[in-house]
This record gives structure tokens, C-alpha cells and sequence, in this order.
């Protein structure tokens, strides 16, 4: 069973259910409307030891980072803001003490960077790993609300910034270079929560998810949820180290991945410029293919890569 | 570095980030104001192998369910009523597959009883046991939400049913006789939603919890919160097993525990009989003692029980 095939069987065993005003469940994150014109938005992802991280070679200042700044991003990812974090941690013996006290400080530089208050949780013992779990609230005006589903024919397609440095970075670490810059960036990455929450009120921007397990797999979500293909120009891709096939298949790298209206790209490039003080890279087009197909192409050309697939945790 | 040390440095960290119009941190449930007279509260609670349920005595729709039960019976002793749950489950491979499906029927059984939606989570794989987190989120009038700290001397203080089952369960499982009914509620506890939601609607009710470590604990928290004292007619407590100091000190029973102005003490438990088929049982009067201590009286003489502490998970 995949992961997505056991979140399907969780789907239709809970279809019976009334959705209690909740909407968007499957999407980054789960809307509640609220007063007015607003909304309340949530996620939760959790790091496991063994899986996310290792505690041999993360600090738990890097830790505590990077489970506060991966649920931030798909809270982001919606168009909203963050506002709360409930915070649930599971801590072997060796762990309770200096090391959960610098977790926290790591959660705590994430959280006061954009303002986001931690208000409930739980802590607990472990008789194995750390286990983490986040569960992120954002609020934002329904009219900004940024849906996977909402990709249109003709959009063009943008990532907000270089590709496939976390996979180097993860690289680095199991082949013994765990200081180099993308070792560190993997461990405590940083997600574009100002920029997402900006976009949100640019009503050009159509569709807009982070890219968490991989362009080529993230990707493939908003294609199916807005029933439509997508041809990418391979050679325009950020990649690190030029390497296209990492920037594609890797994970965690935590840009926006997002289709604009084709006629206001170029202003969108140059007033988040204005903002941010750098560009998000054009990468290529929304089709009306209703296969949800990608079509890689370089220089032009039709290529196939039918081995791109993303990360998995399973 | 006890748990509650954890939390208060937890506290002290984040204690310059703004509230963000959050309320009531460290209640069973964090509250945020929404429209008109309405609110929302959360709460998160994690169960992790070894500590809280063992994968061999327990079955995976117990642990489904009881990971739900626990969740929403911090919803419901707001007084509110819950609404959603987000899911996190970290699954070791053995686990991936018909074990994670029974845990979601198990889950599902409870999230359904109570018109409960799942609109989110995280699934992950394990290097490890199984680790489960929940945030559950409920909703109530502002006016119905019951605090720790609305305690007031005078008021009578219930428990909702009685305590100790569980804990005679879990020796019972530890003592080689998994197949008895305390064993069975340990594994799979029924806690009091209903009533919680109704009790948020009686304004003679003060303050409310459940009681998941302990009534000894619990009650602690009731007057530190509520900065007054209390006194116990040992006697009246609804102790399985007629085994006082368990039902006192035991966890897990996820009973209610409440305060109610004197003069509506009898009418309440009518009301609550009619409604419910039982009644819930007064135990004794809150004190206005500042140094907020529980006096344990045995058939009106004072009596000392200074190890009478609660169950802790670290």
C-alpha cells in the first residue's frame, strides 16, 4: 500500500460523515470559513526519527526548526498566514532535558520569525525515537484562498526558487560532508511563508502547493486536481548543481510551486521582485490535457523520463 | 525535568510572540473567538507504542478509537462540541498495510458516533513503533466554554462516573488477563462527549476537565488554575473495586470532573439523570484556601495522603 493509497481507503471511510463547513480536505490544508469573508486553514506533518532526520547528525536546534517551518510552508502554500502551532513531541529518556529544551528554541526562531504562537500540545516519553508532530492553523480572506485545483489552460507554471539542494544536502550528510551549505539547508530549511501569503492576494496566481516530495510528484497533484497536463521546459529549471534530474526528483526543498494567468507574469516577476529581492522562475505551461500528463521537453524537444518520480517516506 | 517543567519552559519561550487572539494556553484546549458569540478550541494529544498502548495486547481499532476518544474528550470538557480532527500516524512497514486500515476503522467508529470529520493529517513510515497524533478542534458559544480556572469556593465538586477502571485494566493486561471488561475499557475508554457539551450549557457549572491522569492530578490543576483549595469526602468517591487510593491516583478514566454552585447541585443531577440514565457523583467542596490543597476527609475526619499523586507518562 502507498501512501496514497491508504489516504484514498482513510477518504472513503470517512466519506459518510457530514464535512461540518470544513472544505479543501486533500488539499495543503483544510478550510474552515469563518467570520464574514475569512477563513481558518489547517495542516499537520510529522518528523520521525529514523526517517526525517537523524539525531546523530541534525541538532535539536535543527530539529525544532524544520518541524516548524514544514507545516508554516504548507500553511503558506494556501495563501494564508500563520498564526498557531500545536506542538505534539514524543521524547525517549535521553532526550528529555538540554536536548528538548534546544528543540524548542529551534520551534521558537521559526515561530517568532513570522509571529506564530505555540497554544496547546502534548509531551510524552518514548521507549524508541523522537517522534514530532505539528498541526499549524493560518487564517486569510476566502478570496485568497490558493487551491491545488485551480489550475487553468495557458497558466504559466513558477517555482519560487532553486530546486534540489535538500536532496544534495542529504547527499552530503550520508557521504560524510555534513557542513556543507546544502547539508545545512536540508536540515533547516527555509520555506517562503512571507512570499506565499502575498501571493494569495495576487489574483493572477491561480494554483499554488510547496514542493515538499518532489517538482515531478507535486506537480502531478495539481494536475489531477485541476484536470489538466503541463509541458515544463526542462533547461528553464532552477536546478543546484545543474542537475536537473535531482531538481525534479528530489524532496523538501519547500518553494511554492504555482501557475499564473500568462498575461500577468511578467508584472508578478517583477513587483515580487520589488518585494523579495529576487525572482520566481518561469518553468512552463498548463495544458488542457485532461490525461494530467507531463510533458518534459528540453530545448523544445519531447523527452521522456517516465523514472522521475518523487520522495517517498514509506 | 518533569513534564510540566517542559510546558512551563515551553511557556516562558513563546511568551513574547503575540497571542494572535488565542486564548486559555494551557487549558485542556486552546480557544480562539470567532464569529459573533462563537469559538473554537484545540487540542492535541499523541499515543506512542510502549508508553501508552502495547501493538500485542491491544488491537488496532482499539488504538484507533482510543486515539480519538482521548482528543475529543478534551473538546468536550470545554463544553464544546467536536467538530474535526487532524491526523498524524508514523507506521513502522509491518504496520503499513490491513493493521493501519483496522486502526482507522477503529478511529473512524468513534469520529463517526460523534459526527466527527478527519480533514487532515500526515502518514509517514517508522523506523520505530507506531506513533499517533490527533488534533481535534471543537466549537462553542463563548459563553458555554468551561475553564480550569472558574472554580469557586463553595461550588460542589463531581466526577462524572467512576474512577479507577482503568487502571485496574492496564494491571489486569500486565497480569496476564487481557480478556477482562476493566481491560477492555482500558484499552478502548468511552469518554463523556455528550455530556461535556451539555454540562457547557449549564451556567451553574464553574470549572471542568476530564480526568486522563488521575482525579489527584487533575483536581490540582483545578485549584492552582482557579487559586483555591479543596476538600474530599474520600468516602463518596466512585472507586472501582472499592480500591480508593487507585481510583484517586489511576489514570486514563476520562471521566468529567466539574464544579457546580451548591444551590444547583440537586437540580443538575436530576437534569443530567433524566438526560443521561446515570448521575454523577459529588465528592466534595471547593475551599477558599489559597494555597490550593486538597484536604482528603475520611467520613468527615481529616486524614493524610501525601503519595496520592497522579499518573505521569515520563
Amino acid at each position: 500500500m502507498t501512501e496514497f493509497g491508504f489516504i484514498e481507503t482513510i477518504r472513503a471511510t470517512f466519506a459518510s460523515i457530514p464535512d461540518n463547513a470544513f472544505e479543501g480536505i486533500g488539499d495543503d490544508c483544510a478550510i474552515l470559513p469563518t467570520d464574514g469573508d475569512e477563513a481558518l486553514v489547517f495542516t499537520s506533518d510529522a518528523l520521525c526519527e529514523g526517517v526525517h532526520f537523524l539525531r546523530e547528525s541534525s541538532t535539536p536546534f535543527d530539529i525544532g526548526a524544520k518541524s516548524a517551518t514544514v507545516n508554516l510552508s504548507d500553511i503558506a502554500a494556501m495563501g494564508a498566514r500563520p498564526i498557531a502551532t500545536l506542538l505534539s513531541l514524543a521524547l525517549p529518556q535521553e532526550a528529555v532535558g538540554e536536548w528538548a529544551e534546544e528543540f524548542i528554541r529551534g520551534y521558537h526562531s521559526v515561530s517568532s520569525r513570522y509571529g506564530v504562537k505555540l497554544v496547546g500540545g502534548d509531551t510524552t516519553g518514548s521507549k524508541t525515537g523522537v517522534f514530532v508532530s505539528v498541526t499549524a492553523i493560518g487564517r486569510v480572506k476566502r478570496a485568497n484562498i490558493k487551491r491545488r485545483s485551480s489550475a487553468k489552460p495557458g497558466d504559466t507554471i513558477l517555482v519560487g526558487g532553486v530546486l534540489g539542494e535538500s536532496a544534495i544536502g542529504l547527499s552530503d550528510i550520508l557521504s560524510g560532508n555534513p557542513h556543507s551549505a546544502a547539508a545545512q539547508l536540508h536540515r533547516n530549511p527555509v520555506a517562503q511563508i512571507e512570499e506565499g501569503e502575498w501571493l494569495g492576494t495576487q489574483e493572477c496566481v491561480h494554483a499554488m502547493m510547496d514542493i515538499s516530495d518532489g517538482l515531478s510528484s507535486d506537480l502531478q497533484h495539481i494536475l489531477t486536481a485541476s484536470h489538466v497536463g503541463a509541458i515544463i521546459d526542462t533547461e528553464k529549471i532552477p536546478a543546484a548543481n545543474a542537475d536537473v534530474r535531482n531538481a525534479v526528483c528530489g524532496g523538501e526543498d519547500y518553494k511554492l510551486l504555482f501557475t499564473v494567468a500568462t498575461d500577468c507574469v511578467t508584472d508578478l516577476i517583477a513587483t515580487f521582485e520589488r518585494r523579495f529581492g529576487y525572482t520566481p522562475y518561469p518553468i512552463g505551461t498548463i495544458t488542457a490535457d485532461s490525461d494530467c500528463h507531463i510533458e518534459w521537453r528540453e530545448n523544445g524537444r519531447r523527452v521522456s523520463h517516465t523514472d522521475w518520480q518523487g520522495f517517498t517516506h514509506f
